[in-house]
C-alpha cells in the first residue's frame, strides 16, 4: 500500500510517499512542485496535473491523502486551492485510487496528540519519526508529510 | 472562432457552443450535463473532464467563457465550484484554448444594457436572438447562452 499526501499550493504544493510494510513506514519519495507566479493559472494547473500523474505512476500509489480546507481570509484563493483539489480528483478517479480527507485539527492529534498543536510541533514529531530526512526547505514539504504521516496510522483502523 | 460557455455546477453544468461567421453567430450546441448526487465527487469530476473535453473535440472550440464566481452563503459549495473550474482550464491549457471571463454584472449589462438586470430579462433576450430555441429546460443553459454571447461579443473588442 503506498500512499500519496498533499498539501497543494498554487505556488508551492508539498508532497510525500509513504509505503506501509508491516510495522515499519518507508518514506519514498518527499518534496514540493514549484510553479513560478509568472506561469498563467491554466499553465500551472497543467504542470500540477502532469507531476501528479507522473508521481503516481512512478510509485505505483494507491492512496491520496488530503486536508480539508477552510475559507481563509482571501475567498478567492480558497476558490484556487480548489482548482488544484479538482485535478487531485480527478486523477484518483481516473487512476481508481482511495481518497481519504483529514481535518488540519485530526492531522495535529494524530501527530502530537494535540489538537491544536503549533506547526513547530508538528514538524518536530515528523523530524523524529524520520530522523534521516534533513530538515525540509518549506514548512509545504513538512505539512504534506505530516497528512501522509496521519493517513498511514488511521488506515488501519478505517 | 468557436466558444464554448460553460455555467459549471457539480449537479447541473449549462453550456453553449456558438461559432461566429461574419456578422451572424451560429449556435452549434447547447444543453447541460447532469451528474446525479449518488456520485461521488471525484467521479462527477471525470464524468465533467471527459465531457467537456468531448465536446471540445466535436466543435473544434478555440475559446472557452467562464463567469467569476462569488463566495456565496456556502463556502463548500464555492470551493467545489473551484474543482470544475480547475478541470476546464486543464482542459483550456491541454488543448490550447483562450480563456475569458467575466463577472455576472458584465453578462447581464451585455446582453440587456443594465447590470443589474435579472435572471428573466436576461432569459429573454436570450430567447429574442434564438428564437428558434425551444425554452431550455434549466436557467443553467440560458445562463450559459447567456455568457457564450457575451464572449462572442467582446471578442471582437478584445
Amino acid at each position: 500500500m503506498v500512499f500519496l499526501g498533499v498539501d497543494p499550493g498554487l505556488q508551492y504544493s508539498g508532497f510525500g510517499v509513504a509505503k506501509k510494510e508491516g510495522p515499519r513506514i518507508l518514506l519514498l519519495d518527499f518534496g514540493y512542485l514549484y510553479m513560478p507566479s509568472t506561469k498563467s493559472i491554466p499553465e500551472r494547473i497543467e504542470i500540477f496535473y502532469n507531476h501528479f500523474v507522473t508521481l503516481v505512476q512512478k510509485h505505483q500509489v494507491k492512496t491520496v491523502i488530503l486536508e480539508t480546507p477552510f475559507l481563509g481570509k482571501n475567498a478567492q484563493n480558497f476558490l484556487k486551492l480548489g482548482y488544484l483539489r479538482g485535478i487531485l480528483y480527478l486523477i484518483a478517479n481516473q487512476r481508481q485510487l482511495k481518497i481519504i480527507e483529514f481535518t488540519p485539527r485530526q492531522v495535529k492529534l494524530a501527530l502530537t496528540g494535540h489538537g491544536g498543536a503549533s506547526k513547530e510541533q508538528v514538524a518536530r514529531v515528523v523530524q523524529k519519526l524520520f530522523p534521516k530526512l534533513t530538515v525540509p526547505k518549506k514548512a509545504d514539504v513538512t505539512d504534506a508529510l505530516a497528512v501522509t504521516l496521519c493517513g498511514v496510522w488511521k488506515s488501519n483502523q478505517l
